[in-house]
């Protein structure tokens, strides 16, 4: 390598880390924010995390960059792995933000905070027409980006790829057909079924500073390190890495019901343990993160669902369990404790959904995106198609917008093609279970055991580590030994399901 | 005012602005680390405050803020009274580290954090001789930036000066004179007094979560803001600005000995008082910050030990103290527990001394200092020159130098000239009280009826307020007609002392 090559390659990745260091600090002021800072410093504080992010962006599209990029992707000879992947990074970044005009990009950033206040005022309303020409704009706004990003094959790919690098129109209308032909008539089997499971027992008081301590317990079970996190409450459960050693993550103590907090612990649990094991060697750069929104997600649901839902786990932790609660479950067995906290049933919130149902809320979204950028629906039909599209997949009409398209905040901020990532996330959970299987043919006993040592270091070598060095499909290929395969969350699905309900 | 000098103003106050949102970045990080932060992350997040400190510190150079400067003193004609002080901050500062060969600060930081440690380990055992050759080369390179600074009257000035702006060796010396002469005869008819008060009742188990109860009830009744503020516990007590809608303090519990926490509570809660009541105005300026440590420190040291050690206020709060502690002063009336919190008697460590012998411990401090940046004492003489003046100003002498001339880390990071605040605070503190008397005639009626409103809001129209567009003397000046005297604390400590150990 040349000497000048030399030289770019290392201000360069100085550059990054300055980046990624005020990242780090934008990120210790957003948990402080949502964790306790007091109410009449907030104002001042966002300024302070704006000027910071703007300068991060700044940077990243900074004449500075445009030439190191240059030089370093033209010659790439002796650049290590880890630096060209940098290089790849900073170079879609540099394109995504570059490529748009910047008195557009601006329009855009106002056009997105009044969407999102408008936005809350109409589901608070519950009135679509409110928000309807606010949602036009930003999807009009979108599909002219699109325009200057370019796309491969369909649109909406473009936005599929900025949280899911690699995966495509083509691959998640097969995957998602799949999975919708299994799941809907299991859920209209079990909408049928005589064998419910009783539930009346899980909504007694379970004292609040009882649920934490078995959170904590539950964490440090999961092997969750707690000299590189911590622990604390917020009314929307969330997990925040700000270095490999500082991962933190929150829950929520809903007193009449200990879900809320258990399995939301396991969820951030799994999300934080994803980024406390990525090698130290990645800290600085700016790959040192969860590759994508999906493997991110297969992570806190593979914990949260197919482990913390499962019958082993709670037969090593139903003592446990017992033990923090005020004798709700003396007289319940373990079986049907575990029958209980897996109900399945239709509804219409999606972040209030089961795991078999889930799915379905992830694909009316998709399929509206997907219309939406490909010129099939218009934004003043969205509420029509949107509760036809739930009738149609769960059996259940939205009485209003506010239970139906007003629900989630995402379009409100432009965030278009993110949705899918949610579904993804199960499919390659389940695919990675299927592949731990075979070297860890005792997970059962493990979990039974609680053991799960193995579990996390099994995670560990084939995805935690790696950080953004392995693209999402890279990892999947790597470790199952096949693309993206509906199927594995099929079966899981259909095993459990059938069983619970006592359809076989 | 010309459109050119308007547009630079423009540009100045937006470089001021950023460089105080990294510093409060900074201040959030640093919070944090201290409250609680997961120690595996600590090495990091280290360098994410040092790579924003080190942006800072380039801003505060830059060549933009050379010229900004430039251009901005020489024709001040229609700049508001903020921006000018604005000015002269930040050319105070471009003056202190510009004028300072690059090479030569860099060495001097480096030994800094090399002196810091060995001082550590000189402390430990007990060995000042480790040290000795550090605090040469600290003091060394000080007088050389003098000579680099420039001084006026005693080189020891422009040392004085950073930490109390218009401070002056005259002027200490006449103060510290005056108060010597007074106070070494009280310290020592109190030694020789028979009536000294009974504490033995103070070192009851005190549980730790009413103490806290107990600290949030007084930081509320002392008028500390919790919509602009929290507490939190720390081995060390702190309070910290991040900007006046966000000012938190900490304490520390001793379940032994209640008043670590009470007092170290009510100290801060002052320190956070000032820093909530300066004016919104100042926000994003240079100036929203106390405007020298000596008027912060009176601030702290006025509720801690004038208001926080009277009879009047103990008469409205022993209730509450005694319905937070476990019985332990049920058979003490109020005023043996007034005696008890201010027994006085000299001590060997400065940070554990009382109100009445710790401007002695400062004195020592001061005189070496004064020594030895006017070559009249060598570092290799520290701990006898030490020795001997505690033996003649408290009548009491280390038997080893971790007791002695090894207890601060002060000097270990090149802090000279900062010893002096603390005892000024005194000073200024007294002074205040005097003339706050004169516009609250009714002072200890309020304090008896926990009435401390008119208090705070005195405070913060005569200091609070005003940030750092006041000096400190100008501060004492308008308020108290007068500059620094030092009868007003004389005649506070000998009034108070003599009435408790029945001098009169």
């Amino acid at each position: 390598m040349s000497e000048k090559l030399q030289q770019i390659e290392i201000a360069f990745l100085e550059l990054v880390k300055k980046m990624t260091s005020y990242n780090e600090a934008i990120g210790v002021m957003y948990w402080d924010l949502r964790t306790g800072a007091p109410k009449n410093g907030v104002e001042q504080r966002s300024e302070v995390i704006g000027m910071l992010a703007s300068e991060v962006f700044a940077m990243s599209t900074s004449s500075e960059m445009e030439s190191y990029l240059k030089e370093l992707t033209s010659d790439q000879g002796n650049l290590s792995d880890v630096t060209k992947k940098m290089v790849e990074e900073c170079q879609k970044e540099f394109d995504l933000n570059k490529k748009i005009p910047a008195d557009e990009f601006k329009e855009y950033v106002i056009l997105q905070s009044k969407a999102e206040s408008v936005w809350e005022e109409a589901k608070e309303k519950s009135d679509f027409t409110l928000f309807q020409p606010y949602l036009e704009k930003l999807v009009e706004t979108t599909k002219r980006f699109i325009g200057y990003w370019g796309y491969e094959g369909n649109k909406y790919n473009t936005l599929l790829d900025m949280y899911e690098p690699g995966i495509t129109v083509d691959v998640i209308d097969k995957v998602f057909l799949e999975l919708r032909e299994k799941i809907v008539p299991l859920v209209k089997a079990i909408s049928e079924s005589d064998n419910k499971p009783n539930t009346s027992f899980l909504f007694n008081e379970f004292p609040k500073e009882n649920q934490r301590e078995l959170s904590l317990e539950i964490l440090r079970k999961m092997g969750y390190d707690f000299q590189s996190g911590r622990l604390d409450e917020t009314v929307h459960p969330f997990a925040t890495g700000l270095n490999p050693g500082d991962v933190r993550v929150t829950t929520n103590y809903d007193e009449n019901d200990f879900r809320t907090a258990v399995f939301g612990t396991i969820h951030e649990g799994g999300h934080a343990i994803y980024e406390q094991n990525i090698s130290k060697n990645l800290i600085g750069t700016n790959l040192c993160d969860g590759t994508s929104m999906g493997i991110h997600e297969s992570q806190s649901l593979f914990y949260e669902n197919i482990l913390g839902r499962s019958l082993p786990f709670w037969k090593n932790n139903y003592e446990l369990l017992k033990k923090y609660s005020n004798g709700q479950f003396d007289d319940v067995t373990v079986d049907d404790f575990y029958r209980a906290i897996n109900e399945s049933k239709p509804s219409l919130i999606r972040i209030e959904a089961d795991e078999l149902t889930y799915p379905l809320h992830v694909m009316v979204r998709y399929e509206i995106e997907k219309g939406l950028f490909n010129d099939e629906i218009e934004v003043k039909d969205l509420p029509e198609v949107w509760n036809a599209k739930y009738e149609e997949y769960l059996g259940i009409r939205p009485e209003n917008d506010a239970k139906g398209v007003l629900q989630d905040v995402h379009w409100s901020g432009g965030s278009f093609g993110y949705f899918p990532s949610y579904a993804l996330g199960y499919m390659y959970a389940a695919q990675l279970k299927n592949a731990m299987l075979k070297d860890l043919p005792n997970y059962d006993e493990l979990l039974e055991e609680g053991n799960l040592a193995p579990i996390k270091e099994w995670l560990t070598e084939k995805v935690h580590q790696f950080g953004k060095l392995k693209k999402p499909l890279e990892i999947l290929e790597d470790v199952t030994g096949e693309g993206l395969n509906a199927r594995h969350l099929i079966s899981y699905l259909e095993d459990k399901y059938k069983e619970i309900y006592r359809l076989v």
